[in-house]
């Protein structure tokens, strides 16, 4: 056993130190290492697995509303983040610069790009001439680079993976209905493939993305009381049409300008999943999103019993094949620390197979969630562990949303407002005038930001004053802390 | 008529002109554009479609032989590439670099990846401990740059997009196993899912990569007879292990040094696809990579026959779905037009509805390959479409082979070797004695290059005298002028 307490030993609990705690799980597990370049990461091959279940599950989500994958380049002239001003004052201090290429200076300096809307904006004014030519509905699947003095794996680096959708539209009505509909895509995916709870709606003025006209975000509630941006999806309006002449000719001759969207999800989601799911062992991988979904287990004493054994654990890879993520751990380790790495690294369910198991066709399943052991029969187990994995990916749902409802609070008062903030995080619901001055101010005071105005709003409009400047409040709010 | 004589007249003729004829296929079915950014390429939803189909295809023969992928930086520190002498020879003129971030000079300037045997070298280095840490099987999809002066889409340009392979080994044998082992990945993948030909083998030391014991290619010819490198695989011996440093303590209680391998192949594979199947018409597709396999064209002349033709699309649509990869042109273009656009795009199959097909139950299919019609009955339409379009695969393999085959010709005579480049073109076989000087002079007097030492050797060994030098050969070459 002195292994296996050793292993467990290496991670900090995470209500002593949440961070600490986190960056353990990711570098423990092997998820994710810091790279030589600074501020960026390495995302190690059990860490990119799950981006690939994030990828393949929402590029199959994307493709159901219609759209269609394509691939814009890395490198942006500065004159085309210069084109809308809103735009280039928010990602000018983040950007990264090639200045050199081929052994000579550049005319114009070139970004790496920290979004793609300038050059796909510019794109789109040469691919769209008519009405017929409309929507164009495309996202891509890429790296981008927003240099970071400060970092945390996952959670935000200079580089990161992600999707960014960009569509362009002939009405306005058009363009948000689809921006709509791709938080619907992420809110979906948040919680029925990674199991996480979210808030949807709008973003404030202070927080909607440089040169929208409106930004949705789905919000998740972590471990620790604070707040992760899952998801953006932004209505852009004709701010980019006219920055690049993105017109068209719609059917009544007129010449018009387009409405384009774009809306994007990163790497970021694999750090919402650790801090969501985990707990004092480790990672706990929501079935669909894990790289395994059953590690196999072999348990043997004597060498006499390890060929009945080995026999049987390949009988039942064999019937798994294709139906469900298996891993089989045939290392020289000792079960119990076999069982100590697979719940630290999040396997969902770990299948034992011994000699009594050999003796009675059965096998033993345990969840890693919450522990519990079942015998299930050889003739069965095709049919059981699916289920069970089911019945997994809706306990993790119904967990953290039972979190995430207990965490959320309500106030009038800004007192009381400070003190749940301080001492207990969560979200924080209050009546809102949305006056941006009053959100910087809280912002300074309590280090809390406006995270969305949930589209959930009390029916037939909010009555009464908001609870920090006094004024009519015009919507409720929610507030929390943020990573 | 009028409208599709004028679309095809567009085109020019390959024999006329075969690399204007390859630029209007690639602008005009709508597989890449040229970006705003000079050198580099705007990927289509059409063409990325088909590289989607690349990457799921070659992927899940990756994953066949245990590799798997991550992520490594795109950022590079200079001083890594500097690190081992031959790469920073090969790589250095090509390099764009990064010298502000965040609104400061870099202290060290950052290389856009041209490759990253050096990052993921630095990075083994740590991950390695001991013989029990190998083999590491990594691959990683990703974006590369490197600067070119002058520009073919797909073909060359300053950014692509490709996959590259790294591993780290306990034994020379072992990378050398695993360097062929993907040689022979790239094989099969481009004559079974390409249905391109290849000839497999050694680059000479001219033209292997920088810094690698032994380079391999894939090699294929193109539609006017210069041959095309389609993936290459090195093994890199020690040398990447010794400028990074990664070690390993072996059973033997020894630390050695590992033996690492790459291997890689790019977006340039679809200017393969397009140069080896197409024709005057424009595109040929073969149906594993197509992103449409099916287009599906109602014919109707009076408003009447549309109802009972739609809804036999539709059914026809449904029944295909998860079958095949289906396309319906709905638009407003007659039945001309649209069959003159999808052979253009390459469709491999195009599928009639009119209203003598709803009245006899059955469908007209049109091959884009040869053109041969059947009439196919819908009972049987479920069964014969998928065969035929293995049909077509085949069909298109073949054909390339037949030509591949009969532009292999074999000389001893350099005045024969010179009038063959010249003049016809195609791949020229001889005796070679391996000196890399003679190997310059004739590119410098033919623009023929050594594209590879094939395999396939006479029994028995080589006899006879090297074409070019008269020294006793000890090998066959293939030579070739070449994209």
């Amino acid at each position: 056993m002195a292994n296996e307490e050793k292993f467990v030993a290496e991670i900090v609990d995470q209500e002593d130190n949440f961070s600490k705690w986190y960056n353990q799980v990711v570098r423990k597990a092997e998820l994710a290492d810091y790279a030589p370049v600074r501020g960026c990461m390495i995302i190690r091959p059990y860490g990119y697995a799950i981006w690939e279940n994030i990828q393949r599950l929402l590029d199959a989500r994307f493709k159901e509303t219609d759209v269609v994958n394509a691939y814009f380049p890395l490198l942006i002239p500065r004159s085309f983040l210069e084109r809308e001003a809103e735009h280039i004052e928010g990602f000018a201090p983040e950007v990264a610069w090639v200045t050199r290429g081929g052994g000579e200076e550049l005319e114009e300096p070139l970004a790496i790009r920290p979004t793609s809307e300038t050059i796909i904006g510019h794109t789109y004014a040469k691919w769209v001439q008519s009405y017929r030519d409309l929507p164009i509905l495309i996202n891509q699947w890429n790296n981008v680079m927003r240099w970071e003095k400060r970092t945390t794996l996952f959670l935000r680096t200079s580089e990161f993976l992600w999707q960014e959708g960009h569509t362009a539209h002939r009405t306005l009505e058009e363009a948000e209905e689809r921006t709509r509909m791709m938080l619907e895509v992420y809110r979906s995916f948040a919680e029925e493939d990674a199991a996480i709870p979210v808030i949807v709606g709008r973003k404030s003025e202070n927080e909607k993305f440089a040169g929208a006209l409106r930004t949705y975000s789905i919000e998740a509630l972590m471990g620790d009381g604070k707040a992760l941006q899952a998801g953006t999806s932004h209505n852009l309006g004709n701010n980019f049409a006219k920055s690049f002449d993105i017109q068209f000719l719609d059917d009544d001759g007129q010449r018009k300008y387009c409405a384009t969207t774009s809306w994007g999800l990163s790497t970021r989601m694999i750090g919402g999943v650790i801090m969501v799911h985990g707990d004092k062992s480790g990672l706990i991988l929501p079935p669909r999103l894990a790289p395994y979904q059953v590690v196999i287990v072999p348990i043997w004493r004597k060498d006499a019993e390890k060929t009945a054994v080995s026999a049987m654990v390949e009988r039942v890879t064999k019937m798994l094949k294709g139906r469900v993520r298996v891993k089989v751990d045939n290392s020289d380790n000792t079960p119990g620390w076999k069982y100590n790495e697979w719940e630290m690294r999040g396997v969902p369910v770990r299948l034992e197979i011994g000699p009594r198991d050999v003796q009675n066709e059965s096998v033993m399943l345990v969840r890693r969630d919450n522990r519990a052991k079942e015998s299930v029969s050889l003739a069965a187990l095709e049919t059981r562990l699916p289920e069970l994995l089911e019945e997994i990916q809706q306990a993790l749902f119904l967990r953290a949303r039972e979190f995430r409802d207990k965490s959320m609070r309500y106030t009038e008062s800004y007192e009381e407002f400070k003190r749940i903030i301080a001492d207990e995080r969560g979200f924080v619901r209050v009546k809102w005038a949305e006056d941006s001055a009053a959100e910087l101010a809280i912002k300074e005071e309590t280090k809390a930001t406006l995270r969305v105005i949930p589209f959930d709003q009390p029916e037939g409009g909010v009555q009464g004053k908001c609870f920090y400047t006094g004024k009519p409040a015009t919507c409720e709010a929610i507030f929390a802390r943020a990573y």
